[in-house]
């Protein structure tokens, strides 16, 4: 069987946010616990290295144990970026693993349903795959000093990206590898491997599943809780 | 004074829904009546068109008056798209009118203070605007057919786009006009003007604007209540 490993990326300054916004309470327990807990309960992914500030590392040393998420094998400590954060975790793998999954800790509405069948389209097909939902707004091209609108965009193409995002081990290490010998910094770490020339796919996610990025995302939130299997 | 005339777009068959959206309670009242509700606050809006699909029309003639939205002094028949209701609605107007502000009914929670800002723009530059927020996720172009993904956008210039959409009348009623006999539809009215080469700014609105689409969207709906001065 495939060896997968899920890194779950936890190391956000929450810089739009505020205050550590994985913390905020979600039925008596915190945002974070959710994410870790979607990977695992998977069956196919047999250890979790979860990326962490320096600062927060005795306290999820600590819950990790109460928590018993046993997967969690390794606490790594996040860099300055995001992607920098994901390299390190990537980079302290010290077995043979075969693809990574990678998933924002603010994400805590991620279908069960929803990793399965991306681990199932990746290590199928030996491919790179991510989660995402077609746009359903007009989206526009917008001069950020003027505001004027520079262009629309044709949205029946247009995908807005979510994670977990799953890659062959080998290919996104290399990426991220080439992406910081190149000083390339991309919003996810797919388009660390797209700008290579390798193939990534989308596979159709849900609506619910978004990341907890500002306070109007506590709005959503609450919706979200009122139907309440989502976490 | 500038003459302004609202538009608010109630014609939709409700296709990704299934049932009639608009009717959906809040607070003992269908959405469709907030989004009217909101224009109808504004002081410098003095009429507004109502445009409804022909087997409502005798549900909203009674409704109007149930509910002493007096400014709503015409209700138009939509057509066959959200392009030609508003088109219908345009070229109604049988007065002399400065700007016309477009309204989605589906859109119940935008907020006064913005349609305000959104009103004193146009009228003191007379220029187009529309309401828009920036786009938070990474947006990705993707072959639909192949679900490969073609290509990562730089989102730092992508912007969501909102209603309500201010014109000076003159030039959205031209802009539909040329649209419709070169068989363009766009996804919203501003693009009719863009595509002229005419100049639309966009302003920043509120996350919570969001428009009723789908049943997922009743979820963001439930969180939205929750902060209950928005209807």
């Amino acid at each position: 069987m495939e060896k997968i490993v899920g890194i779950v990326v936890a190391a956000g300054k929450s810089k739009r946010f505020g205050e550590d916004k994985l913390l905020i309470n979600i039925k008596g327990m915190p945002i974070v616990y959710y994410s870790i807990r979607k990977l695992h309960d998977i069956k196919d992914i047999e250890k979790i290295i979860l990326v962490v500030r320096n600062e927060m590392l005795e306290y999820y040393k600590e819950k990790i144990k109460d928590w018993k998420l046993e997967k969690v094998y390794k606490l790594v400590l996040g860099g300055e970026e995001r992607q920098d954060s994901v390299y390190n975790a990537l980079k302290s793998v010290d077995f043979h693993c075969d693809y990574v999954l990678i998933h924002d800790a603010a994400r805590p509405f991620v279908s069960i349903k929803k990793i399965e069948e991306l681990i199932k389209f990746c290590t199928e097909n030996s491919l790179s795959a991510i989660l995402g939902i077609p746009v359903k707004d007009t989206i526009k091209v917008v001069d950020n000093t003027t505001k004027r609108i520079m262009e629309t965009l044709d949205r029946s193409k247009l995908w807005i990206i979510q994670t977990p995002q799953m890659f062959p081990f080998e290919i996104i290490k290399e990426a991220h590898k080439k992406a910081r010998e190149e000083n390339f910094v991309g919003t996810d770490d797919a388009s660390l491997v797209e700008r290579l020339g390798i193939p990534v796919y989308v596979i159709e996610g849900e609506p619910f599943n978004i990341k907890i990025t500002t306070k109007d995302d506590l709005l959503w939130m609450e919706g979200i809780l009122s139907k309440s299997e989502l976490v």
